[in-house]
């Protein structure tokens, strides 16, 4: 089995992250293609980002499509997903829709850990498109941006927070580029915490095993008549 | 006063419609500037085509906006529109949420009228965005696409089937195509049938001369840090 | 055109500021009558409050919706409203209906300030009758009510609250005796603050132009049989 | 005890009936005392007719609240019973709420037979302020209001047509005026059917003998300072 | 009229407490019987001691439905409530589910006061399944257990807490083994605090007399072909 | 890996097509175990049935959880599920919420197709508990129960219905006794057709695979003090 991720941003040190995680979680027998979106911005933090990503993504499902079992949109924020959805008969899967969704077998509820407050108003949209903003108890972002995603401590007091004052049972890291983070965090909070990217091959993978991909009945239906 | 609506498809004919909507409804002292998007698709019918046409409407609002003071978007998905309110000062309406909103002014309930079921499950999702999914009875399409989007005696079968089965108390058109319907529909209907390019203008002049825009407090700031 | 603005309480004071308010708005085709309700309490501060104004607020709209184009009643709690826009055949609005639904058009979210604790339950009542319960981030009123309602101290702070703390990105002034403080706080604060007389008169001048008013379809018909 | 029953419209023959559904239901120990308002329209059917009635039904609390244990609002619309909570220390249950409640402990949900399809938006928009929108599967009501209240058969078939084609459990009947046909439509029909005025008296007694009254501690404090 | 109390769990002190408490609250006319569940864990504390009291809950209707008229579930979360509203043609009363309704007939909201931590995610399921999620502003509980669940200052200061600082209105006792400290909370929070076996004697006792009880039209009905 | 199937009924042919469908789905390196439950009954068709079931339920969780690495329950109701994942450190995935939750990644919305109109209540229930309730556009049960649940034209009949009708975009089987019917439906009705079992085993070996179990931060944490 082949999965193609698409890293939305151009930045190709978070992709080679994306890659490592993808590339720790699978079996032999899946393929892991990781690339980044030619053309999109360095990081995807504004509403102009994501449409600016949009035509190298969709080149990529174009030119990629034959080749590949599934695609994988590696941005917490799920971008231009439904676009992927439409335009393919293969299965897309977004890191942010796999992610919290996984947390609701896990627990009561989740919160989401992620690295700047100016994403929080975007994030509860998109758990309200989900049907999710009841069962999310709070978006735990630093007052500061840290100066690395992977400044370990600044995640780890925010997953403690959301634990102690917002009774959250599991955490979702709600960027990909926290990637890595999942498993030194679960260890010393001693809750689930989900990095999308795993959680979005688990879905995939399993979707192109079951032979199931998205429904082409009406709303993903380019071609409809 | 000077209103830039976007047409986000690229047919000709539709921006011609839109735009003597816009200029039957507007006082002297406004003066609109209508036009399409180029580059975009001829008709918004899918995920893609939204995305398709979001270069050349960053480009429009990019080159326009000093010489505007508000910009609509004239397409009732509300193609792009947050991308649009983020980039720039001016204030910026959808014809989309303009009209659903202002129909919960008028009535306890609206039904959309629309023209083809493929856009049903998108509908609902923007209207789920608005939190006006319960307030929103039905949204309506023929079996089968008219050959004329102004084939009246279609869109007030669908109109009247919403009063009589739905309860619908307010008709929203649910196309910039359908402008021009307005009137003679609510006519022969006799419940408030609203335009949304004519609901987006009441929003959009009634803004500027109060002199307020889209809040840069956080979501809609591209640039916070 | 001329619209009739009901104060529905009798303080004279509240009911010049709303004038000054309303004219400070309007273009000069825009007649304004703004009238105090006979027989009402001094301040709408209770439900018994609300209908012992009723008879006064009807009976305004008796004697003059022969004369005027549209009606706005001029208190946040909407009070009466219903009502009013059964019983005539002109648009009425009021003024926290139109200020809370134009806030969503400006920003993910908003907060409502005003004068009085109190008032809280009311409030989150009426912005779910609206269905706007979970766009409303918070009420917020202060602990002793000032002394006057121009205190803009107070009510900054109140402002800048919401903002930090529940991260509003629009705030609406929960009272008309908070008329006039929109441009001050908005100066101040940085984000767009509405005053319900405003945004009531951007939708009920709207209207009376496009020749729409209240559905007579069925729950406003008073006379549906 | 004492219970006065407030029958917010002014027509005798009402009730008559609403007294004596209520004395067939309470022990010797509870004392009933039923008026109509002096003042209010023979029927409820408007929000006008809401606001008319009120003077009435105030002054009648005003005097009875020393000789009374408690109220009941016999209307199944709830007319003005925010006002009525707030201006006396006294219990005071509506018949709507008491009766939809009660359905929602008896069955996964319910339907509402009443006489007019003109009052179905007011009876959702009840529904929504006490949360119970998605447990009322329906308001059935007849095309044509039959000629006398009384007139079961129309009724029965509202009843069996929310059963059968609406899943319903429970049948709560929507009018104080069809008080005394629960027993025989329990009957025929084979699910609870509930008369509101019986519901109100099990809640309002039931209170009376716990000690427990309306809040005052904020929304329904008419003194709060 | 007899009345049969289950308290799901064995611990006969809690029982006793329980019975007082009815017995406190009933008239002469009412025989209450009440007994704890044989087999079942010395409290109710997790999903599986739910399971565990299960056979001997349903022992106790089968084998007293032919000689009381109505069965009260006396723990607040209801345990396994829904099986024996199938299991019997008696009605059966939770008194969570009647405490917590009960309260939305007193105040514009409630909080729920109870035991322990632990109980929260449980609490808003159950506030969620009756669909008062967003009527329940709360539930508190103590950062530590008390020695005795009669240590009254320990939830005065609970019950205070949710008076001040998330505005409640009512307060619900949330465990069984609180019943007997509503009234001297009451007098001292100066808001209704109810114990849920005196509102389910309400109900159940009302609902007998009413002769009415759970429909068995489709989901409690056991039988169904 | 190994997975451990709880079927939650005493019905040995059903245990069989259960197994037959994990079977079909797993690669060579996952061993499954799929057992009936003893002292269950031979079909879960009640509340009582679900409590019957619980004893033999939890004795198969504790006598397997050293040797396996998962749970799947599969009874489409999720059957004392909460219990479950809180009695043991594994992952227990249901078969219920898997479906529902995969289907809401395939398309806008999906319809349960089910045995029995009398399981309607119970699916809204539990999709109401999974805040999954507006995504759910119907459930469909046919009339009379079929002769066998293999009788494969009434459910495509009920399911083609559901595509018509209720405009739903993905089929989720509503009973494991379906196993076996997703692939032939999911060809002939063009739509993805998603069988419990498979979803739970993708779910329930991602997570094995992962390292992520049921959080045991509060409401599942039985030992919690």
């Amino acid at each position: 089995m082949r999965i193609f991720i698409i890293n939305p941003n151009s930045d190709a040190e978070m992709t080679d992250a994306i890659r490592r995680a993808a590339e720790d979680y699978v079996q032999d027998d899946v393929e892991i293609e990781c690339r980044l979106t030619p053309g999109a911005p360095k990081f995807i933090e504004t509403y102009q980002d994501e449409l600016t990503a949009a035509p190298g993504m969709m080149e990529l499902v174009r030119a990629n499509e034959k080749h590949f079992d599934a695609f994988i949109v590696a941005c917490h924020s799920d971008v231009n997903l439904d676009a992927l959805k439409e335009m393919t008969d293969r299965p897309v899967v977004g890191i942010g829709e796999a992610s919290m969704k996984m947390a609701t077998l896990l627990g009561h509820n989740f919160s989401v850990v992620t690295t700047h407050v100016h994403s929080i108003p975007g994030k509860e949209a998109q758990a309200r498109k989900y049907h999710l903003q009841d069962l999310m108890v709070s978006v735990r972002a630093p007052d500061e941006p840290p100066d690395h995603l992977h400044d370990e401590e600044v995640f780890l007091d925010l997953g403690r927070d959301a634990i102690e004052e917002d009774l959250a049972e599991v955490i979702v890291l709600g960027c990909a580029g926290l990637a890595g983070l999942d498993k030194v965090m679960q260890s010393k909070l001693g809750v689930p915490v989900l990095d999308g990217v795993v959680c979005a091959l688990i879905v995939a993978t399993g979707l192109v095993r079951y032979g199931v991909s998205t429904s082409k009945a009406l709303g993903y239906n380019a071609k409809y008549e």
